[in-house]
């Protein structure tokens, strides 16, 4: 396999963690290389570097900063990917300035009128739910919608192992006619569309999110990241609730030491970073996004995604999905 | 005050339960008649009631279900306010038929474009989050949303006593040029609005929905609806998982009997019954909308609720609001 091109500038621990990630990964066999300023990325192992002199930061406007810094980390990772120099590129980076990238230096699949971000939710008991999009379209048509789909069963069946993923619409009500006049135009879409595997099976809600309702779960951007932030909020405001109220009360404290291991299980179920980042599905190439927050175990598992998602061969699988539709 | 009209046949517990939530009110002192059929409803104790011979059941269309059946508990409610005879109706029934018969019974306030239901999320350490739309109407426009923006200002004052409520708008990033095209052509009209109190500042997320960033957040139904499911749901899951992940070691048990109060505080915070309701703020007269699952307690804080706003004269707070604006 092609090494995996990691973006050692982006992310708020760049470059040292996504540097001591990446190694890690690399102990593990998976081939990196890293890119950005070689004098910045501290002891690199062995690893070998693409060296790129700028870089995109985390609050830059994606679009402008792309077309403009074209010696950044990001872009030449990118440029690895469609130059064959690296299987794939990750980065913990700006998120618009990666999509941008991706889509401007890898190109779309063929057939795919919008690449979209799909992330995994967890529900606990079962096979995480796979949401899309997460936020690269704050607009989105019918027929993006169905595409979105079914590049999600394709990412369902490659990344957990889910033979016919069950796919389902985000909506206000289980009925076909609730929902906004997208949502409504989207439901009879995807009703009529073909999938090569899983199959369309109605709306959901936004409580079915962390359940097993649905493998795949379909929206526009806007309502996609809305939908992630609110239950990556809720997560968190909810566990600091939790901590806060056993610290009154000497036994309390006691009882909640006793229960250390239960709640670490709980914190790494639900914790954003234990699927190792979003992929961009629909560029010709693996491109996956981590959170800003990645340290070096998220950045490991990140790295390890996109090995599985290049030796899977997904971005043909997708290919072969989309193309499938006309 | 005039009495709080009590839909006693709507919800998943009805009569039983919306009857012993009446009573529990009135022995509190808050005058309260029941509507629907007297022979469902057991014990009424002495509390009048407004004879309406149909239901509307919890899963009908609502528009239709309105207009056709004009002697259903819900459109007596709302006609009992209209007329004089209540001061304001609650319900935990059809939410769309309780919004459908409060518009078309009572009417709008005069300048108000849609109603809008005005729900409260947990922000531990802090007031609660005024979400509004949380699905009266799942496309709007801009000036819909300010509309909301006043009304719910209204609404965090007289409910939650806050002086000058920060006013947001629920977006995908803080900047004003982030979101969906309706998100940013209601940031330009929000920021150019009036405000009798309060003030907008600006766009949040989805994960500042339980935090202090806001008291008020502002998006149309589809995604207020979206949100507020996922946030109950989430809640659910981590609940649940928190419960399972303790009974599977007798070590952990034993220590979760001892958090037992810490864990009801917690589970009362998040739970959406403890605020008693949403309110659909823009229509002339008090109208509480209660969960399906609501119980005997969380009906009488409903109905507690009602008489608050009633007595607040939430009613004439928002016409002046958004007549404020032309």
């Amino acid at each position: 396999m092609l090494p995996i091109a990691v973006d050692a500038m982006g992310g708020d621990n760049a470059p040292s963690e996504i540097v001591a990630g990446a190694r890690l990964a690399a102990d593990e066999g998976i081939p990196v290389l890293l890119v950005g300023r070689p004098d910045e990325m501290g002891d690199t192992g062995d690893l070998p570097v693409i060296e790129a002199s700028e870089v995109i930061a985390m609050d830059a406007e994606p679009g402008s900063s792309v077309r403009r810094m074209k010696d950044s980390s990001l872009v030449r990772a990118a440029e690895a990917v469609r130059d064959g120099a690296a299987s794939a590129m990750v980065s913990a980076g700006n998120t618009g300035a990666t999509m941008a990238s991706a889509l401007l230096r890898m190109g779309r699949i063929r057939g795919v009128s919008r690449p979209a971000i799909a992330t995994l939710l967890p529900a606990p008991g079962t096979t995480p739910t796979v949401l899309l999009d997460a936020g690269a379209n704050s607009e989105c048509s019918p027929e993006w919608l169905v595409q979105f789909g079914q590049m999600g069963a394709v990412f369902a069946t490659d990344r957990l192992g889910i033979a016919e993923p069950r796919v389902a619409l985000l909506s206000i009500g289980e009925e076909a006619g609730k929902g906004s006049p997208l949502v409504k135009e989207a439901y009879k879409a995807l009703a009529e569309a073909a999938f090569r595997q899983g199959a369309f099976i109605g709306n959901v809600e936004g409580r079915d999110l962390l359940t097993d309702a649905a493998d795949v779960v379909v929206t526009d951007g806007f309502t996609g990241n809305v939908a992630l932030k609110a239950l990556e909020g809720s997560m968190k405001t909810l566990i600091t609730a939790l901590l806060t109220s056993m610290s009154a009360r000497p036994e309390a404290i006691e009882a909640a030491d006793v229960l250390a291991p239960e709640f670490d299980a709980l914190y790494r179920q639900f914790h954003p970073d234990t699927y190792g980042g979003a992929m961009l599905l629909g560029v010709r190439g693996v491109c996956i996004i981590s959170h800003g927050s990645t340290g070096a175990t998220a950045m490991k598992n990140a790295i390890g995604m996109a090995a599985e998602m290049v030796e899977a061969g997904v971005v043909d699988h997708l290919a072969a999905a989309v193309g499938g539709t006309g």
